[in-house]
């Protein structure tokens, strides 16, 4: 029940009304990698960094059973970089800076120690990337699931419709949503990207929670009010790794299976936000998780008698 | 078990992406009207109206089940009129007119066959008013429910706050819970306004939801995810009016309680938005509101198991 998963591995620099940091461990298969690990091992990371980033990275990852086997280190490079700010509502961002670094000679090389894994988790990347990692695994995963941003869509929406055809699960934002499929209402704009391929569509809406789409059924999980969201960088990775993780663990990809799946990446994403960077996912225990878990379930049960 | 209901009956004239009317039928006593009726009886309406307020749609209340002693008719005004225009996202608008005309001179009178109510339903008014219903009524109700917005915490916030001081639950949304509190995190501004006066507190986020607070705890429901949203005007009074309309009906005003009716207000006013002004709201039957709430219990409904 391996996983398999594709992404960046960086550093960031963040402000936000709370604080601002210079430099920190960020990527998307990072957070993806930390927030999986809870649930299943081993998982096989693909990626790319560069001189700079730190072996105590790798150990701790290592640490956690993330294979680092995919991950090509470039002797005479930097690590790609990314500077963001947010605003106060913490709902947007400016990007100050983005050196691509070593991402501009990314080219995904699967091991062979990694063929044959059940799930494949294909982070944020430019889409011809994620499609050459499909094409490179000799057996197709029993799940994949791709996380793209409106970033490609402006710039390479042909190649991303193409990898929409390979997956099984899209994980974007409601503007992201709206931009792909062109449409406004979101049951609308679900209707036509599961049409581009893939059977599950989930919409992520940051504070506002997140909806899974399959066929004619819709699920809806809230994110967990906080009192405090210090960093939300990362928090859609880390949601991401937290469902992946939990069908991985499972093996179980029905419609059912999916909505507790969601629960769980919601969960994990919420401490994510709690500390700048991964450095909260670093700390939390099973049973941290398993109290989160249970204050969604809180969060939204009710009881309803239809008289 | 009866419900007074105070705040405007109204035209609006209301542009959306999808279409325009220039007049119709508005106002927060009115939506609250609608909704609730499909739960309690009587409702006994505060209201005020002029000479041009149709009176077919009086006889239409009063069908309902709607007392109009309580509504005062202006012989020489017009109603009061409001005008909106909706941004393309629907979650946004510009207010282009508004004639308060009859609202001039409002100075509610509780009819004494009003007296006795075990509820009361503070639609968004001006706050003085607010209080002075409270005032007017010889035994206090059992539970007083009060809506208001931004307009009167930018001119009337001591007021406000002296109504706040003697309601059971307040609702009102993020934005307005933001700037009530002065707390960006909605946890907090919960727990501030808390302290205000009202037990509970009802923070509606639109097509995100809604969030019910009440000592330490904390419910969530989601909005349906609807295809076509043709216009939202009324969904915040219409949600009231459920709202309200369910706990009239049962009685019971416990924490759990109310989140059957959030529930309940969120089913009512996922109807409202699907025609202009309150026009779906006189069509719905008791099966249509049973397979609404269905509907809404299978979007969030999920079992977990923690293993």
């Amino acid at each position: 029940m391996s996983l398999i998963t594709v992404g960046t591995m960086a550093f960031d620099a963040i402000e936000t009304p709370f604080g601002k940091v210079d430099k920190i461990i960020g990527g998307s298969a990072t957070y993806v990698a930390y927030a999986a690990a809870n649930f299943v091992k081993p998982i096989q990371q693909v990626s790319i960094v560069g001189y700079d980033f730190p072996q105590e990275e790798m150990d701790e990852l290592t640490k956690r059973g993330v294979e680092l086997d995919g991950v090509e280190i470039v002797k005479d490079k930097k690590s790609f970089f990314w500077s963001g700010k947010y605003h106060i509502d913490m709902n947007s961002r400016d990007t100050l800076v983005t050196d691509l670094n070593v991402l501009e000679d990314f080219n995904p090389i699967i091991p062979d120690s990694y063929q044959g894994a059940e799930f494949l988790m294909l982070g944020n990347l430019m889409p011809k990337l994620q499609l050459s990692v499909i094409n490179q695994l000799k057996k197709r995963p029993k799940l994949i699931v791709m996380d793209t941003m409106n970033f490609w869509m402006d710039i390479a929406m042909d190649d991303l419709k193409e990898v929409l055809k390979n997956v099984d699960v899209l994980l974007v934002n409601d503007g992201e949503a709206r931009q792909l499929s062109g449409e406004i209402s979101l049951v609308k704009a679900a209707k036509k990207i599961m049409e581009m391929g893939p059977g599950f569509l989930i919409i992520k809406k940051g504070e506002h929670g997140a909806l899974l789409f399959h066929e004619n059924h819709v699920f809806f999980a809230p994110a967990l009010p906080l009192e405090e969201v210090f960093d939300p960088t990362g928090a859609g990775d880390t949601f991401a790794g937290g469902f992946i993780g939990h069908l991985a663990k499972t093996k179980d990809i029905s419609f059912e299976n999916m909505k507790t799946a969601i629960i769980v990446g919601s969960a994990m994403a919420s401490f994510c936000v709690e500390k700048f960077g991964p450095e909260r996912l670093k700390e939390i225990t099973k049973a941290d998780i398993d109290d989160r878990i249970a204050a969604f379930v809180q969060l939204v049960n009710f009881d309803i008698d239809l008289v």
